[in-house]
């Protein structure tokens, strides 16, 4: 599957949540990641989460796509990360 | 369709950004909106960013859903807006 990952991190832990979503996932722009992932890593990925996160500070969307078939993605103005855009 | 937005927009402009995304789609967290709309108004949409944002400093990625059958959403963590959460 795919998922995109979008973070409204305070910024005392949000260098950290960024190393721990770029073990996994690919940078995008700022607080935005996105890749291919196992299921089984999704759920690690989450775990990790949430031992850092301040659950009435912090906010984490995961969009999970089950097939990139139906999807695409525009960008305008700068192109930040995503050198492996797969969608 | 559905579409989800994220930007990542120089401070100067980016309340601009953030006033014309919300005409059309809802707020769901710092930096990023969501919505169905239809192409006409998504077109539109980015004509009036791109009125606005400077490409070579500012960002922003849709991601469009052209079903929201095989989509979810998951959030940890504090759920900010979305208020009318459709997938």
């Amino acid at each position: 599957m795919y998922i995109i990952m979008v973070y409204d991190i305070n910024e005392k832990r949000v260098n950290r949540v960024l190393k721990i979503g770029r073990k996994y996932l690919d940078w995008m722009q700022n607080s935005v990641l996105e890749g291919e992932i196992t299921v089984a890593k999704y759920e690690k990925l989450k775990m990790e989460l949430l031992d850092i996160i301040k659950k009435d500070e912090d906010s984490i969307i995961f969009y999970i796509l089950r097939t990139t078939r139906y999807s695409k993605r525009e960008i305008i103005g700068q192109q930040k990360g995503g050198s492996k855009l797969i969608i």
